[in-house]
């Protein structure tokens, strides 16, 4: 058995997240109908995160197991050339170690969320950005964010459909700047809770408007109920960046 | 009569250009059916730049003149309301003086052209930049830009199909920058001739993968004959920045 690690970049418009589902085109599906076409293998493609609906990558990292032996050149430009029509590319690709789990053996995922601050919504973000016409104020949103990092009960942030064990997470960095009229959103840990990052921004732009105060953003976080949190921001302004092992 | 200065934004890419034409939709009949529709008035919409078929625009000026007063803000809310299904927003309004030309009284014009340059092709700038998988030479790219800045006849970059009456034109700047897999060539100068951007982009590449020495650069440039330039850099990787007046 040999396992191959791609990283792949996609616009996650089109299609309905990651995971296979009943109805719709997935990412994990289309990739493995491309790997499928490419060397007559059926895999099952584990990712390191399992995007939503409309949430992009820049670099997700994923690993197949095929029998026979595969050159990661060809991986790479057979799976574009079967990818072509539709907008995920094929980074790279590796041969790994089976002890090597796209999804287990991450040590640290990243996260870029961006908005587009203006008065007018987005022509050249279009599905790419949330769009937020009320003025923000960075310096309260950094405060509100420094709160989040380190280990923390995020049952506030966290998706009523989540199903993880727990709602302890511990958030790495959490970094928030302007360029132009966006605002990024940049934030690493080693896992996080379904919906957890959009959660997260969908609050702190309640403190960067001014709906709530820095206290008011305290009392949601320390309350762990999801009912007491602001709303969930959008898929489209969500990329996965990049994964640690 | 009242005239107001737009500011647009667009993604190039479903559209077969700015001007209108007998086939296809143009971004400038798309603006002023959407203006018709505001204000029942037929308007003529004049830009700075007449941007090809799949040209962008972070920042296009366009004017109009109409017999009734408008509200700029109203213009940006109403026009964005009718432009939502395509990918052109107004991003501002305001009232100009009869003396104001979005064409004629531009005096700079500024460009970006961006590369995505790396081995794989684009998902996330699909249509949105000229994929060059060659690695790219910066210095040897820099150093014949230089040479383009400055007023100079440049027959050698200009479409057969140019109706200027001169190809001298003075390039104010030309910068060359690398932004992670990205090249961005931002150029400025009062007006360009068709095509001029992209056969630059062109032949700037050749001198970058190594194809073409400084000197054979400087003998096409200095050849002032299209046939000697390199090729036309594909429409998608331009963007019209914005214009000074």
């Amino acid at each position: 058995m040999w396992r191959y690690k791609l990283i792949l970049e996609y616009d996650g418009t089109p299609f309905i997240g990651w995971q296979r589902q009943n109805e719709g085109a997935s990412v994990q599906q289309t990739v493995e109908e491309a790997i499928h076409s490419f060397c007559q293998e059926q895999v099952s493609l584990i990712a390191a995160g399992r995007t939503d609906a409309g949430v992009h990558a820049h670099a997700m990292v994923a690993h197949f197991d095929v029998d026979k032996e595969l050159d990661p050149y060809r991986i790479i430009m057979a799976l574009n050339a079967h990818l072509r029509e539709v907008p995920i590319r094929v980074i790279d690709a590796c041969e790994v170690g089976t002890d090597f789990h796209a999804r287990f053996s991450a040590k640290s995922r990243a996260y870029e969320y961006i908005v587009l601050n203006r008065k007018s919504p987005p022509a050249l973000l279009l599905n790419r950005a949330y769009h937020v016409h009320y003025s923000l104020n960075l310096e309260a949103m950094r405060e509100a964010a420094s709160l989040l990092i380190g280990q923390h009960d995020f049952s506030t942030f966290r998706a009523l459909s989540c199903q993880a064990k727990s709602p302890i997470r511990s958030i790495a960095s959490f970094e928030i700047k302007a360029e132009g009229e966006h605002v990024l959103f940049n934030v690493t840990a080693p896992s996080f809770l379904h919906h957890q990052i959009r959660n997260m921004v969908g609050s702190l732009i309640y403190v960067g408007r001014g709906k709530w105060s820095l206290e008011d953003f305290k009392k949601a976080f320390e309350a762990k109920d999801r009912t007491k949190g602001g709303p969930t921001a959008p898929s489209e302004g969500l990329y996965f960046k990049g994964a640690e092992y």
